[in-house]
C-alpha cells in the first residue's frame, strides 16, 4: 500500500462514530523498514514538499494551515523538524502558542489564532493552536477566570460554543483559500514515560522538563476524553483530524510528511502562464536586455 | 585559509574608507572548487548551523538578525533557500519586505521592522529591510511623498537622519541580546543582465520577472552610489556590514553559511546547566516515573 493510502487510513472522515480507544499509538500499518529506509521516504516526502511549495509560493492563491497537538513528548517538535527541514525557510511560518499573554487574554481566543493564519503562497505550522482552548482549558477549568468571559460565554454549553466558534473560524479560512490539515499524534502513556525518562537522562535535553510535566500525567484520562470530543466536533471535510499512531516517530513522520504532499498535490497547482500582454512585455525586457551589448 | 577567515575578509571593519569599487562581485578568494565540493562544504555549514541554532533556543538569551539587501537577481531567496533549508524551520523566521502597507506609511519606518525583530532564541532573517528606506527611497525619492514626514525630517539632512536613525535601532537591538549581521551580495551588472535572461526563458522562473526590473537597471550607478554610503554610515562594530562578492552563487552562499556560523559561535552558548533546586526537582520526576511500574 501506498503512504498516501496509509494516511487516509488515519484521517477521520465520521467524527460521528470516533472513538479514541479504536486507535491503537503503536500502529504501523504493517509496516516493517528500517531506519534507513525510513529515512529516504521522508527525504523523498521532503522533496515533493519543496517543489510543491514552490508551486504554491508562484500560485500565490492558496496557503496551507498545519495544525499539531499532542501530549507532551508525542514529538512534535521533532517532527516538525524532520517533516519539514529542506523546505525552503522562506515559504515556511511556525508559530508555536504558548499560555496566553495579558494581552491576548483581552481578546477573544480566536484574536492571536487569526493573526497568525499563514499568508497565500505560505505553509503555516501551529505547534498547538486554538486547540488548547478545549484541551488544556478544559482539563484546567479554573484557567478560564484568566479569560473573564461574560456569564453567557462562561455557561454549560461553552465547550460546544467553543466547538461551533472553531469550526466557523476554520470554514472561513478554508472557503477563502486556505488548505486546512490537523494532526493529533497519538502517543500513549508508556511511550510519554519512557521518553520523558530519555529527556531527564540527556544533557542536550533535560532542560526541557520540569515536574509540570510529571503532573499532567495524572491528568491523562481526561485529556483523552477531551482528545476523543474535540476530533468528534471538529473533524470535518474542509478540515480534517488525522489521529496519527505516535509511539513508533519514523512511521508518525512519514504519515504526516505523505498526507500533507497528497492534499497540495490536490491543489493541482501549477506555475503561472504568462500569456497575452504579459508575454509581450516579456518579450520587450527581453529584447532590451540583449540590446545592451 | 579556512572559510572564516575568508568571510572576515569581507567584513567591514573600516567604514570610513570604504570604496565598492575596491571589491570586485567575480572574486572567489582564489578558491577555486568544483560543484560537488562546494555542495558538501555547504552542507557542512547547516549542520553546524542546526547545532548552533539548538543550543540558541535552549539558552533562550540572544537571537540572530540576519539582513539581507541586493540588487535584483543577486541570490537572495536563493541563497536563503540554501543556506537554511535543514536548519529547523521552527528555528528560524524569514520576513520579506514588499511596498509598505498603507497602514505601515502611517508609522516611522522602522514601525513595521521592529515588529519583526527574531524572539530570543531565533534566528530572524530579514529579506531587504529597512535599508530600503536608504536605498530604493533613496534612489526614487518621490516614493518620501507617501510617507508625509513633516518638513523636519524630510529636509536635505534626511539621509543623514536615517542613517542615525538605524545605528541608534540597531544598537538598541545588539545591546539587548540580537547579534547582527548584514550581507549585501555584490552582483554585478552584467550578471545580472546574464541571470535575468536566464529567468525569462524558464517557465518556473519566468513569472517573477517584470519590464520594472529592466528599468531599474538603468539607475544602477545610483543604487551603487546609495549602497557605498549605506555601508560607510552603518557598518558598525555590533552591527557590521559584509560585501559579498554575489557573481558566483557558490561562493556567496559559503562565505555567508561561514559568516553565520562563525558568528554564532563566537556566543558561546551551552545548554542549560541543571543544578541545585532544579536538579533535586528533576531527580525527584525521575523516581515518580518509575516509581509508576
Amino acid at each position: 500500500m501506498k503512504l498516501d493510502q496509509i494516511a487516509k487510513r488515519f484521517r477521520i472522515d465520521k467524527p460521528d462514530t470516533f472513538k479514541l480507544a479504536d486507535h491503537d499509538p503503536g500502529d504501523t500499518a504493517g509496516l516493517t523498514i528500517d531506519k534507513g529506509d525510513a529515512k529516504d521516504l521522508l527525504k523523498e516526502g521532503i522533496d515533493k514538499l519543496s517543489d510543491l511549495q514552490e508551486k504554491l509560493y508562484a500560485d500565490n492563491r492558496w496557503s496551507v494551515l498545519i495544525v499539531l497537538q499532542a501530549m507532551d513528548a508525542a514529538g512534535k517538535d521533532s517532527l516538525i523538524e524532520h517533516v519539514m527541514s529542506g523546505v525552503n525557510p522562506q515559504g515556511v511560518q511556525v508559530f508555536s502558542f504558548k499560555e496566553p499573554s495579558k494581552e491576548e487574554l483581552d481578546h477573544t481566543f480566536l484574536w492571536r489564532i487569526a493573526q497568525r493564519a499563514p499568508e497565500r503562497g505560505r505553509i503555516g505550522i501551529f505547534n498547538r493552536s486554538h486547540y488548547e482552548e478545549v484541551l488544556v482549558v478544559r482539563v484546567h477549568p479554573e484557567y478560564l477566570k484568566a479569560q473573564r468571559l461574560p456569564d453567557t460565554a462562561n455557561g454549560k454549553d461553552i465547550w460546544h460554543q467553543r466547538f461551533d466558534d472553531i469550526r466557523g473560524f476554520e470554514k472561513h479560512l478554508a472557503r477563502n483559500g486556505t488548505l486546512i490539515l490537523k494532526f493529533f499524534l497519538n502517543v500513549s502513556r508508556d511511550e510519554q514515560r519512557k521518553r520523558f525518562l530519555d529527556r531527564i537522562d540527556e544533557p542536550a535535553k533535560r532542560w526541557k522538563f520540569s515536574m509540570g510535566d510529571v503532573k499532567e500525567r495524572a491528568l491523562w484520562p481526561k485529556y483523552m476524553e477531551a482528545y476523543e470530543d474535540m476530533i468528534r466536533e471538529t473533524s470535518t471535510p474542509e478540515a480534517p483530524w488525522y489521529v496519527i499512531p505516535a509511539d513508533h516517530k519514523w512511521f508518525s513522520r512519514l504519515v504526516v510528511s505523505a498526507a500533507i504532499v497528497d492534499a497540495i498535490e490536490n491543489l493541482k497547482l501549477e506555475f503561472p502562464r504568462i500569456e497575452g500582454a504579459a508575454l509581450e512585455e516579456l518579450e520587450k525586457a527581453k529584447a532590451a536586455l540583449k540590446a545592451e551589448k
